[in-house]
């Protein structure tokens, strides 16, 4: 029997190709797994597990048994559980709001269908509300590299479970930073899409007008595979957009294809302390210099504008609308941090949103032009990476330092890819994100390969080596062009 | 000396290329203008007429004295009093608001470096809000057909200097039809571009996140020569926008360009008890089933639910927003109407905000959905033509009404033209609305002039007989494809 921790979406692969059978490979996985371990809130129990290849063979049956036309065959994978998978109850964090979906997540659906295993749900801050991975009943979430760390979250679980190798990759939900905190905490690829690329159909609304369901995986080469499987237009889901499938070429330059030259990065980039942390982002900016890469700092000060916008602002009344009825009737329930953050909605009225909105669409402007002659933006993925105690005794605080490179993506509609960067000198992994215009997911998953190809760092928390990155093909489609005066 | 009540920017432009003088065509233009006529606030002073002139001549000289290098040279123009103009208070028909701008708005600074001279500023329903003329302290705008009738609104007084052929254009603008209601009762075409086309910027907010910018003209020809003067990005204006360039095919038709052969009318349009609009849109309905396009009627619920989010649900707050700090210390200085329609803001809150911002775009999506097979929709512009009297004693439900068919369109992201279509019994003329997708203005266009070819009416109140409608060029732009995934 082959062990299949650490093991990415390629190796699964090669095994099936040589012969294994996935009721072997994923029974030996499933029966192996904790399940006290936090980072679980569910796992397959036998008959759904049964149930899931007795679909699976069906699925296979039908491409006449050509394991090849299903790109995710036999691969298992863990859903955060904000994200509905029938046979599961969708908990947010919180049992006295569990519901059992009628139907599987849209992107649920589509991993289902391209052969892909539900193996369990996973732990998360509360309502996706918290970078941290602490906000939850079901317990904290351990870092995988030290367990007195946080795991970062809201996320916790998916990249907990990615990261030991336990599946190659799961989905996680992101926000404010929820797919890349968790991400740069343990090591991983955490891919935050361009809004609405995937479908957030059957998701529980954090801030429904910016939620993104994230990929978890060891890989970019993965995440980029789960990407495509999960990507596309849902007439179901009304924030779900259709890609422009071309771009303006007198557009800024960070919206704009073409090879990468020069990334900016923030001027004084803010540590809260962490020397460890500044230490390995001074590394990583040496790295990427040696890579023919011209890094500009840059005034972060209207990013970090935008990013208060998200908690202190209105927006954090889109968490409002989403549990204001369960609150009302079950607030004794809720995680009292949680339910302090999403109580001040109420202190924002109609008119103090529009406002914010404008401020939003300046900041937005002023941060384009900021960037109108750069490739794209290089940030820490987070600046401090605080113990679960430190984190308890100041839960608010400690948790928006974490989001201080995160928080301002989803509003300013960039797309965001959070990498491995090396270690700190006390062992924790280190990660840097790479963001873009909205619809430039590729072109980050390219730049992405490059840097890792030239710091092969080993795969989340296993000792496994990464193999050569490779971004898949570009996808290109027909356009009509169209002409607006005239 | 030449007549010029009546001449389209093309007469204009014939004129000056057979040798006449701006000085003489405007001098006798503006000297013959009555001072207490309700469309206007202010006129151009003989100062101020010289400083244009003055300028427009250092124009030309730059050019070499070409003034075909100059598309508007020496057209004269008005603009609607929510507009910044140097030289002129902006009132946004409130006297207690008025304050001079420092510069012209956007849209008026490209129209004078096109060579347009500026001739004075016109009335308004006060800050923009209103469909029927009357709710100014400068006087209701009476329609320029018969003076007992609305001129609609809020554009009055730019509709009603166009219609009578003072100016061959204004500039009005359009949250919520305030570009199109006064075209439709003034047999005018009444362009409404799509959203961020047009530099709002040095525009008094009405409803900033859905605010254009808007073109009063005789013909669409003109139409679509001002809108080339003065469309185009700025980075000034935080709502402005880049074109796509380029659409995808897959998209809801009525996004995609191409030969227009189906087009959405309303199922069970309304009429609220006016049975000469409703057979003047029976008589149009025929006439365009004569012009080889398939008419399909459709369900209309769906754009009358999201129009009637814009004032009864938390858009309104955008204008309390606008006008929130002058509202406390003057409200006694403001409309009583206008002041109540926004005071209604305080009764929503973020949360609230959200939730309509959520139906919106559930609604957008079902529209699209229903206009999947379309390339355009048809409307009536409005569905009735009420007495000033009439809506002096009902000022709330007959303005709303006048609405029914323009409300949703800047919610939805269309575009939108408004053109003339024949006469009711009652001698009033009567309007239809072409709507499209964003960036599709330039297709209105072009079906707006197959239908004007074919039912020549009168240009406005004027007796001059309509030329031959000849939309321009389309514009083409180079493009890159970009993937998104992969």
């Amino acid at each position: 029997m082959p062990a299949t921790p650490g093991w990415t979406i390629e190796d699964w692969r090669k095994a099936y190709h040589s012969g294994a059978k996935p009721e072997e490979l994923i029974g030996e996985l499933v029966a192996r797994l904790d399940t006290t371990d936090n980072a679980w809130i569910a796992l397959s129990d036998s008959t759904q597990l049964q149930a899931a290849l007795f679909d699976l063979a069906g699925s296979l049956n039908k491409v006449g048994g050509d394991i090849s036309r299903l790109p995710l065959y036999g691969v298992p994978f863990a859903v955060k559980d904000n994200i509905d998978a029938t046979g599961f109850d969708t908990t947010a964090g919180c049992p006295g709001y569990a519901y059992q979906p009628k139907q599987d997540a849209n992107t649920v659906a589509r991993l289902k269908a391209a052969g892909a295993v539900l193996i369990g749900k996973t732990n998360l801050d509360q309502f996706a509300t918290g970078l941290v991975g602490t906000r939850s009943p079901y317990g904290a979430v351990p870092n995988s590299f030290r367990p007195e760390v946080v795991s970062g979250g809201s996320s916790s679980g998916s990249a907990s479970v990615v990261a030991r190798g336990l599946v190659p990759f799961a989905l996680g939900t992101d926000t404010a930073g929820s797919g890349r905190v968790p991400a740069g905490l343990n090591n991983l690829v955490g891919l935050k899409p361009t809004r609405g690329l995937f479908s957030i159909q059957g998701v529980v609304p954090a801030c429904r007008s910016l939620d993104c369901v994230s990929v978890f995986a060891l890989t970019v080469n993965d995440a980029g595979l789960v990407a495509g499987a999960i990507a596309g237009f849902d007439a179901d889901d009304a924030f779900s957009r259709r890609a422009p499938y071309a771009l303006p070429l007198d557009g800024p330059a960070i919206r704009r294809p073409g090879p990468v030259k020069r990334i900016a990065i923030p001027e004084h980039p803010q540590w809260f302390g962490d020397q460890q942390a500044e230490a390995a982002w001074n590394t990583s900016v040496s790295l990427w210099r040696q890579q023919n890469v011209e890094l500009v700092p840059l005034d972060f000060s209207p990013m970090l504008e935008l990013a208060a916008l998200l908690y202190d602002g209105p927006w954090v009344a889109e968490r409002h609308a989403a549990v204001e009825s369960f609150m009302a009737s079950h607030g004794n329930e809720m995680n009292p941090v949680v339910k302090g953050i999403i109580s001040n909605a109420t202190r924002f009225t109609a008119t103090d949103t529009f406002r914010a909105r404008y401020r939003k669409e300046e900041l937005q402007r002023q941060i384009d032009e900021l960037l109108a002659d750069m490739d794209a933006l290089l940030v820490p993925t987070a600046p401090t990476a605080p113990t679960i105690e430190a984190v308890n005794n100041d839960p608010v605080t400690l948790n928006s330092q974490l989001g201080t490179y995160t928080n301002f993506v989803n509003l300013a509609d960039f797309c965001a890819l959070a990498i491995p960067a090396g270690f700190r000198d006390d062992g924790l992994p280190f990660g840097v994100t790479l963001i873009s215009g909205a619809w430039k997911d590729t072109e980050l998953q390219h730049l992405a390969c490059q840097w890792l190809n030239a710091q092969p760092t080993p795969l989340g928390a296993t000792d496994r080596p990464r193999p050569q990155e490779t971004p898949g093909a570009e996808i290109s489609t027909p356009t009509v062009q169209v002409a607006v005066v005239g």
